[in-house]
């Protein structure tokens, strides 16, 4: 999980494919072959389900192939080993947008973690179906669009959302604290590119008022989750999870003030975790190249 | 949780009682009045519901009440207040059975810590449904029972468990992994004197093979949860939990084995807290005086 | 641990003597003949060193004493057991000085926490050595001070900082990552009152880059201590830590990032405990009435 | 960590050398010219230092190179890229001592992995400075050697000790709670092939009565470190470290129950780490491909 090298640019790239022999040596001579000096190198296979997943990061600087062209490069490869690649590189900016409600700790986390330049991510809207934080966005001059939801006008109103993000060029939307269920319609057009945070362990407690059910079942540890939005409620991919211990002597409202330290790092790490492409989806569990 | 007074008997009294003014007082006063050495006090108000729980040490030794005149003596306030109170001295050793089946580290780790005399306890019987861990039962000198369960002779071998339990003056039933449920004979028999150790983080993935479920969803934290044992099956009232990381890298197999010091640390707590009359029941939840 | 009574205002008594018989009944018969209405009592004895200590907290509506005449109706009490007692109440909010220097983190964690109403405390003022983190203060609209400290003007800056205090009426200064060391003439002026986050599991690595120092020792947990400070360096009593897993594949950059989340939780938690009068400190440890 | 395979043996080669371009190219492309089928690798560059440490671990069925002919086979890369090599083999069960004296938490659970069949090694010998667990041995059916150590006889009790190690070609020593240090003598006669657990989390409270330090000092955490034994006491390579929270309760006896758990696991971790090849030195530090 080295981030030594700051200053140098990489390529990233992202397989997976059905586990079989000589992959990793094909790729690494690839990547030999053209000058390509690897920083980072990682892969995993599910000897279970024979699929083969790999994370491969190298510098750009002295790489023989340009960068334009090294998909075209690596084309014979993907056809011979029916290989699934997504390729990145460092110094382009993902772009963010922070879906929040009345939560504060959340944002005010990751946006003091970009301001940091830990997160390296921009962040060129915020959106609430609340008014309450839009004092946060005004501090940090994000523009701030307040898009209430109810019954009536969730899809219309979801529909001007995704119009937004499009025109904002989205690439990772951050749930943090987003009191509302997304529709297929959101969880389609972004498949992978939400990260929610949960205030529980899931698969314990799903659904609403999660630290609520937890005390009534007495729980000795609260737990927060972080993982990619799907169709299914609370059910996407886990990408980050962690506990903190309570006791008998604490009332709902201390697992609440608990948990909230809980979620900020639980979704921070998420997010760092893909911003830096080290998260793969394999069916309904993630590779995390940590 | 101080246990340094090793070699001073003491006398403990747990008590339960609905909350009201100057309890703490009272009984604060009475154990002054009687010369009463505190060595340890610790109360909880459920303000939710009204309930107040206490639990206090006291040296026996130049108490002014002789230990069998306690109850007699407390026959005031009992009334008064209507309290439910539970008196035990520590020098008058607990008598515990051991229920196993085929997973040895529990059992293993429970006689370790009586040797060592951290666990202050007697172990007059193991009794297990399988014969496959007999050695470690031979290799302590503990009688060994074995008495095989099938759909049909369950109810008759509980009998015969609860006949052996009542002839061993059985005050403690630890389920150190036995894997067969308790039919409501035997929880009913011995309320809140059961603790059974689960295999997962509850309420997530209750029932048989937590392990498989924790790794089927993808988890990245494996936990542990020991409970008195009720009807329903793990729905029990929590006494400790814990977690261990693991990662998509992790099989089935190496998700049992970071899980069973987790299972150990969980349940030798939970024996531990119950051996030192640390914990009382609130409706489905515990109250840990630790 | 219980905050769920938000709306009730409180009188908090922190007692500690020398242990002796009958305390215990005589404070809470204290209480109990004025009809004070206990939400909160515990209580901790050291037996090795024959200490005791007390914190309660009880209904200010209805008790029988009015608030500015508690002191003295406990005068007899003080006297007859030599108590040192601190009293303060729910509603009186204390006023905290933030230092700070370059790392944005934890100051923008206790003002989000602030803003949510869990930290109630006022800030008003920031104090930093350098600017680099003007723009926070600004943002909170909160008057910021910028005192460079050079080893020639330290005691000067020092006296300056300790006029801006006593003007403010700060009771607790929160060291949030501030990169000075303080000299005898601050710790001194505010004793117990000063608390300090080190990003390291202190005793380990005290003093400068810490984490450089774990990654250099190879360790597999990175840690963070909040303390009170005294005039030794990294010395005083400890009131909160915590860790958090690093592998070898972290460079130092890793461990700052993946504590970072860490320092947040573990000095929020600290100053939640004293704000809410729920740590006493005993010779240099600390009593933390969790 | 994948251990699904448990019937397949295995070949595993643990290299490092300087970094290169080209060496996961050319051992990936030897293992794949030869047929042999990769379950597991993983690599770590240590970019400050320029060094390259990888582990692979393949299928020996199927593999085209007989397994006594692979060092010959590999002659040419170690050659050209200047590596070192450790080769083994899963159906070899390493030998184990264990070295104890006085508490038996340690021994007890590294006895019951290894009847349970987790941990996979042969334990052909205990030796102990004191007689006190010597049924514990006898209880295994395992030879105990009482070799008590004074400073006059310990550098003859330890030409001893090496001399039994020797006889029963003894792969690996395990200090289970041993209370002696090693001299010169053994720790160099046995380089990175000693596992310690010391009872705190070090660099923090070194030397003797880690728990009594822990107390004194007033932490909220105690910790557990297993690592490499050298010449320089507490001061080798971690292997694996763990805490468990404490609290101004707890007395010292309560440090020491609390940390049990703790040590078993922690210790457990770092053993199986060690024989299953997953464990490099570094220079001080330890790579660990868990």
């Amino acid at each position: 999980m080295s981030s030594l090298l700051k200053d140098t640019d990489t390529a990233i790239l992202l397989v997976s494919c059905r586990d079989q022999p000589g992959i990793v040596a094909a790729l690494s001579d690839f990547l030999f072959q053209n000058e390509g000096n690897i920083v980072d190198i990682d892969q995993h296979v599910d000897i279970e389900n024979g699929s083969f997943f790999m994370r491969v990061e190298w510098e750009i600087e002295g790489f023989a192939v340009p960068r334009d062209e090294i998909t075209a490069a690596l084309a014979p490869l993907v056809e011979k080993y029916d290989l699934n690649c997504s390729l990145s590189f460092s110094d382009i900016t993902p772009r963010v947008a922070l879906f929040i409600t009345r939560d504060n700790h959340c944002v005010y986390d990751l946006l003091s973690r970009h301001e940091s330049g830990e997160l390296r991510m921009e962040v060129p809207l915020i959106i609430s179906n609340r008014e309450d934080l839009q004092s946060i966005a005004d501090r940090f001059r994000i523009p701030f669009h307040h898009l209430p939801i109810t019954k009536e006008n969730k899809i219309e109103q979801e529909k001007r959302q995704i119009e937004l993000l499009r025109e904002n060029q989205i690439d990772l939307i951050i749930l943090a604290r987003y009191m509302q269920i997304l529709s297929p319609l959101m969880t389609e057009a972004f498949p992978n590119r939400i990260i929610n945070i949960h205030h529980s362990f899931l698969p314990a407690f799903p659904g609403a008022r999660p630290y609520h059910s937890a005390h009534k079942r007495g729980v000795k540890l609260v737990g927060a989750t972080s993982h990619y939005v799907t169709e299914d409620l609370d059910e996407g991919p886990i990408i980050a999870q962690g506990v903190t211990p309570v006791s008998h002597s604490d009332s709902v409202h201390d697992f609440v003030r608990k948990g909230r330290a809980l979620e900020q790092s639980v979704l921070s790490r998420a997010v760092w975790l893909h911003l830096n492409r080290r998260t793969l989806v394999d069916s309904n569990r993630t590779v995390v190249f940590g």
